[in-house]
């Protein structure tokens, strides 16, 4: 029997400003709220202040869009300065129709507009955000930093919200690991019964995502970090996010 | 600033076997762990225990194969009684290759083998469990016998485990609910700098069964009840699971 998780939203971050050493807020924040982080907490961060401090905005206005990023605008109906950002970042347009752009981001993953993104952006409008550009190396970035404040280095995630083939609403995905595995296999592990399992790859990472995110939900309330605590995991220091991605040939779905 | 939220599994429930009262077996956990449900409390409740107490149990030695079974497990490799098994419950099949059959589910969602299960299913082989006929319909009665016995009716969900398109790993999704929109809205609300939010449909059902997930997640520890302690919520007696699901019009990967 597994015991009592807990869920710890951060208090007390302030909104995040490009060059802000993240780890150095969380650590502060931290202590304020009494919460020493130790090695069995997991770090869950939200890509969006991630992207505000590495300063991965971007002005409309200084867009020129390509003859792509034309046609696809004229498709979807999204302003074509947009489109060209979301290009910049596009391995490959996965759907294009009205109101929809899906596209494989060039680290790997399948979203909505490769996840440049348009709210909670700045007070200035008219401004996108990409992800961060390497997001596991900005989770190993977090945790070592994290590591030498605090002395301790809990596995750390950068998470974003994808939406999904079949069913509404949005949940959330890491899109940065630092000592987890994306995919747990239980593959091997007897069931009740004695069987080995066959029912296997639990997309770990993602699920510790989708948990976090139920606390960061509403960005009003601004709950960019959220701690994980009492969760059992084994360390993982070779995992990258991109472990969860199947690649094209074993995915039926593009 | 949302308050910390607890995942926590609860302990002492037996194998569960045909005819179970499943809402009893859960207020009596509840009480000899001190667990005192209360009506902010969210149920969650793995499927596979729901089927086993309605019984939804097929030997596959009685099952025989259609023609149309027969030619899927010639493409899949799998046995064909498994696959006449997934057939009744199968609306339309998405996918079907080698080692792969994705099903629409006549409950409506789409996932591999229709949600027909051969793992932790019993202790004599051959023997396959089928989803709960009406899965709304047993998290409403497993609500309404709580507030029989314990005076809390906190909302309840059934959840699977499910696949994915574009990533490995599965992770919990709601098939059945009762109290709680299966989808959050967050249209209207303002993001941090008074834009409204445009980002917006959050799949806040499947966020929970993800986060329950993670702790029912190793077969072999049973662990198929847990408690969400914490969570804010908007109660909806009228949601049911099927409002996750993308109608086949507005779902562009089908």
């Amino acid at each position: 029997m597994p015991d009592t998780v807990q869920l710890i939203p951060l208090p007390g971050l302030p909104l995040i400003r490009p060059g802000d050493d993240l780890a150095e807020l969380i650590a502060a924040a931290s202590q304020k709220a009494g919460l020493i982080l130790n090695n069995t907490d997991i770090v869950v961060v939200a890509q969006k202040i991630v992207s505000k401090a590495e300063g991965r905005f971007v002005r409309l206005s200084e867009v020129t869009p390509s003859a792509e990023a034309l046609a696809l605008a004229a498709i979807t109906g999204k302003p074509a300065e947009q489109v060209e950002v979301i290009l910049w970042d596009t391995a490959e347009i996965v759907r294009a129709q009205k109101e929809l752009l899906i596209a494989q981001h060039k680290l790997g993953f399948v979203s909505a507009n490769a996840g440049v993104d348009h709210s909670n952006v700045s007070d200035e409008p008219g401004v996108l955000l990409r992800l961060p550009a390497d997001p596991d190396a900005s989770a190993r970035a977090i945790r070592r930093r994290l590591a030498e404040l605090t002395g301790a280095a809990p596995p750390t995630l950068i998470i974003d919200s994808h939406g999904r083939a079949w069913r509404f609403g949005t949940v959330g995905v890491a899109i940065g690991v630092s000592g987890l595995a994306p995919v747990q296999d239980l593959r091997g592990v007897a069931d009740l019964f004695g069987e080995p399992l066959r029912h296997t790859d639990v997309g770990f990472t993602d699920q510790i995502a989708a948990a976090a995110s139920l606390l960061m939900g509403q960005a009003a309330e601004g709950c960019p970090v959220v701690i994980v605590r009492g969760l059992p995991f084994t360390l993982n220091e070779q995992a990258k996010a991109a472990d969860a991605l199947r690649p094209k040939h074993l995915d039926v779905f593009r």
